[in-house]
């Protein structure tokens, strides 16, 4: 990963961007933090502590001779997918660990925030400022999972809790246009100075034809149009595998929607709420958001004619599927060692994402940016640009 | 089920009862009430909720007219598996709760206590009487199922918490004797003034050949002996059906067993600790039990043996599974309504247990009670008695 | 096993019996024989070849010095549940072996049986005349087992074929009576002279309260008043476990039953036919019978009433569930090695099935015989009897 | 699907091409062909019966006025993916239908041939040429997948039958070169007159940036180097689902791969037999492919990469696995209706093999066909090139 870093490493910049983990998590119970209802979801808990586990890690028990670790066993507990570091918990247990307590684990918050804070004080080498840079980004990016997790575990039981810390969309011009692109050669990746992840380099050259692209995105109230239509009832519009999916999952509308009466209603982080049809559709499935295009006559973008039409629309507002598959840019080269199995080990089987949503870190989004999920997967904040 | 209770139902027997409940949870955190590790567990919120559900659905919501409902949804909530009343909360899916928060069942729990209390104070018809009694008993069996379900969340997670309500277990005689039962025609059931559930009920005779059971429980060491002479590997000494289970959950000692470096180490509730070859072997299957048994060239005594010979040893360290199957008494009747469903639906693919635990409440226990779990299960506290 | 045997073992005796296995499968063809449509069913070939295996294992390969094993990998292939002989298939991948083909599998029975039949001829030791006896009853219960597994293959797949060999129900007195049979003490198990299983054996004493027992099986007409009354809505009349099985499995009604247009038809080995409502309802699970006593304000009887009782009616054409799990009587005693694994191992969360069903081959049926099949199962030939 | 076929569909040509789909399966006996040992596989008599139905269904049925349906239940039998077309038995319980036989296949065949040809001879319009030729296409990659089939049926029952039809392969050159391709602007996309499939249109350009490409395929002894050399147990190598998939599935070494005594063997349609160390080797998946190659310090050329070098070496051994996800060409457009299904609803998480195999029908390969499986499959004769 790049680390070019601007700004630079300071313990404020550092505690501000890990003080914004706790925030979210500040209406939480303790009860709420211990749970994982899904395979795909990690408890709150487990957040906290797993991205303190990084710089425990990664900086301070290699760097830093003072440091006298919290707790030997964290490393066992919250360590995620990084099979070149120790044992580690399997991701469908993490559930299972209702000790450390919140508390505990918000204690090795700070303890390890102030050994980082007066070792960052004393002056960091690039190298080190890189992998710091790595691990503040690997925060933010936890940082918008946590509300993806709390989320689901608030929008799956029946009391539906509410979260101090809401992410409420905003409406999109309302008169849909279709931008035009001419063809031709396009660079594609990062080119510029600031902070970015290994995924997005090997700056190369991509081909395109021309086509359209939508200024918006699909509002709830199109959305609502194609499930009246029968749109998940119409295999013709979906991929075999999901058509499979929606069968299998009885889905028949995005997540958290639910029919009461004849009328939408939809689980946010706010409450329990009518679906407004002018705001973007939310929480669907790449398969959905395939099904959809292909009714309105459309099809999905891909990533570099996302990237390409990117400076001439606003995104920020939901992730938004791409019929990319997430594979390594032409001069990929995966980092050795822990930090490399990062990205390149997902390649496979997932599709890109391109954009950022209301739940992402402020300063972390870009129009190089590729974020990648399941096709199935529908908890993550994803909605539908369409292009032609 | 019966109900010429002695003691009476005072407000002073039924909150000595309802505390024990919450001593049991005392040292609990609230991270750790509201996990569901596996199907056959509830998470310990649940169980606190429950079992003051009942009093509330049963007694105060039919009967006192003064009572206003603590939370109208708590009913859907806490339900277990009374389909007559209402919809309910999936038994795999109460994991899932993490509202409401361990406080606020605390504060049912109190608010249905001071409307139970001063109801009981202003005198009960006797078949109220029975539903309170038959509401403290089933409070009891929780307390009994909250400890085997605290249990199973400490002892499955790396950190092993300890909880400050153990219950250790004591070495019997290490003599086993053989006592000899002569063949002859016993009276089986309950049979004297006291409480009893509606499956101890139809008292009826049953002829018995003569038999010989153990003066005492296996022991640890002895079941080490059965584990080292290869025991788990014999195919011979296991119901097919066992077999499959122990090889598809590469099952190799009791649960909760550890092998380190060659020494046979146990989770208990006090810690993690040296198995103690005195004292009984605990947690087994049916599966295990009758195994053993093989080995040894006895077998396991059926529920009529234990109970016609239960005056002749002691009992209560751990529930001993019978080669009985938890079937219906020739006069057994299913009492119509919510509360008959208490038992009968059960009577398929169970095995009867006799004693009791010391995990059972202390007045919660005599030689008609007729415990049931399916043969695979080992969370409950069980141990194995020979006969031949 | 017992062995006191009448008729006694001649090559005529041995050839008849064989053949009535091969008159079974003759009208199927070789793509019928090599499917497994369910892990309780196996493929024809495979019941037609493991009978063979039977009698070349444990007589021709050990006690005929003469006999040449017609293929060595054929112990490996048509082993079944033996496990103290080799290595063998999984149960559940007998429908992976196309090969040998069905004319190999006869070659493989007429080879085995004309070396049978000239050692036979030489005369026998009593202690083989014993294991002989065993292989022909075992011969016939894999008859029985062939006509359940051919009509599961034929009743599942969209042409419905038939089978030449029919097994057709007769209608029984439509008038019930309830036979009254007086409390005492009974002798039960294998008294005579006749062949018998081990788990027959073990004669005992069971004292018995006095009990009614029906004269006749539940009728077709009879079980649709129940369906049609919502039988299979009302939680209340199943066990907890059989209700779960009813809704995962979608069953409204009994196996091999359709609903044409508002009328009951049914597949049965002669064709797909509408249900006689003057005929015994077949193949319903314990989980059914059971619910349909409980709504008839009846129940099932225990085996031990059954056999006492099975005098007075006639039987035959189904088996008839009990309310009896199938466990040990109070003498049982498991043979060592690899005959004795036939039947004591199966003695956990199964049920008894007295009597016999058309599908019995006729010198197969007896007072004392004790059948057992898992309560979900209902691909046997199981009918229902009352008590109360 | 494009249709200016050279050469024109006559009835000799037609014929030729329907008898080797009987040629494959001469040797298989009846009890070979109704079988489904995998979810991936189908019964052989199901690809008889399909291939023919698909002439029935979209041919004569509707533009044939004499002709009569052999059998009206065998759309519904037969019919495969094509959801446009009435109800169709699942994809899973095709391995249930023993009957129709294999002889009445068989008779289906002929019949269908025998009105196809007349009704060829009678001279077609342009559009029905159209269709035609994608039937003998679809019967062609029929043809490869029976192979396929065949040889997991075979390989994965104990006998290890052989099959007359075989198709070995040869080794290549032992030199390995990598054959250098200047960085430019490339044309994808079938571009000349013969037939193709619809998701080789779009004919488009893309931007390559210089890379190298194997002239050959790995060898047996290469991949065992990488096996000896620990490349399964080191999760270095792999995405993150292909180590899972490892794990789960216990997979150490290419299918139909034994470990005799130290010794690699594997099974071939010709017979169990010695791995050979010169020849390319076959049935891994993308996984594997994708290990291989980073533990070579390579990587797999894209589809783009595969098509412009591949005029520079020789292919048609073994489908070669890509990097490139299954996806639409840029102009790409579903065909409506049934033939519409064909492709389309495939594209996602299925990635490109480009190339031919030893099974491939003769005239049925060419630079732009675009194969497709799903990661982890490996039934399929697929092979490893390297590009870096």
């Amino acid at each position: 990963m790049q680390a070019k870093t601007i700004p630079s490493i300071t313990p404020e910049r550092f505690l501000e961007i890990r003080s914004k983990t706790e925030q979210i998590c500040s209406s939480l119970e303790p009860e709420d933090v211990a749970l994982q209802p899904a395979d795909f979801v990690s408890p709150p808990k487990w957040h906290l502590a797993h991205t303190t586990w990084f710089f425990e890690q990664f900086v301070l028990s290699e760097f830093d001779k003072n440091y006298k670790v919290f707790n030997p066993d964290y490393a066992y507990y919250f360590n995620s997918y990084y099979n070149t570091v120790g044992d580690r918990v399997l991701r469908a247990e993490r559930g299972l660990m209702t000790r450390p307590t919140l508390k505990s684990v918000l204690d090795y918050r700070a303890y390890v925030n102030a050994y980082m804070a007066s070792f960052i004080q004393k002056g960091l080498a690039s190298d080190l400022e890189g992998i710091i840079e790595i691990g503040l980004q690997h925060e933010q990016q936890h940082q918008e999972l946590l509300i993806y997790d709390i989320k689901y575990i608030f929008g799956n039981q029946p009391a539906f809790p509410t979260l101090h810390h809401t992410v409420p969309l905003t409406a999109e011009p309302q008169t849909q246009d279709f931008i035009p692109i001419e063809e031709g050669l396009y660079t594609i990746g990062h080119q510029n100075e600031g902070f970015c992840f290994d995924n997005e380099l090997g700056q190369h050259k991509v081909f395109l034809h021309a086509y359209n692209i939508s200024n918006r995105l699909v509002t709830n109230a199109e959305y609502i149009e194609f499930i009246e239509a029968g749109g998940y009832e119409d295999f013709n519009l979906w991929h075999a595998e999901g058509w499979d999916y929606i069968q299998n999952e009885k889905i028949k509308a995005p997540l958290y929607w639910h029919n009461v009466n004849g009328a939408w209603m939809q689980y946010t982080l706010g409450g329990f709420t009518a679906v407004d049809g002018h705001l973007p559709v939310a929480h669907v499935s790449l398969y959905e958001a395939f099904a959809y295009a292909q009714w309105k006559g459309c099809r999905l973008p891909t990533e570099f004619e996302w990237e390409v039409a990117s400076s001439h629309f606003n995104y920020g507002q939901l992730w938004e599927w791409t019929n990319s598959a997430y594979l390594p840019y032409p001069h990929y080269k995966k980092v050795p060692g822990a930090l490399g199995e990062y990205n390149g080990k997902f390649m496979v089987n997932q599709m890109v994402l391109r954009g950022a949503s209301v739940a992402t870190a402020k300063n972390h989004s870009r129009a190089t940016y590729r974020n990648f999920f399941q096709a199935h997967l529908r908890w993550q904040f994803s909605g539908i640009r369409l292009a032609k």
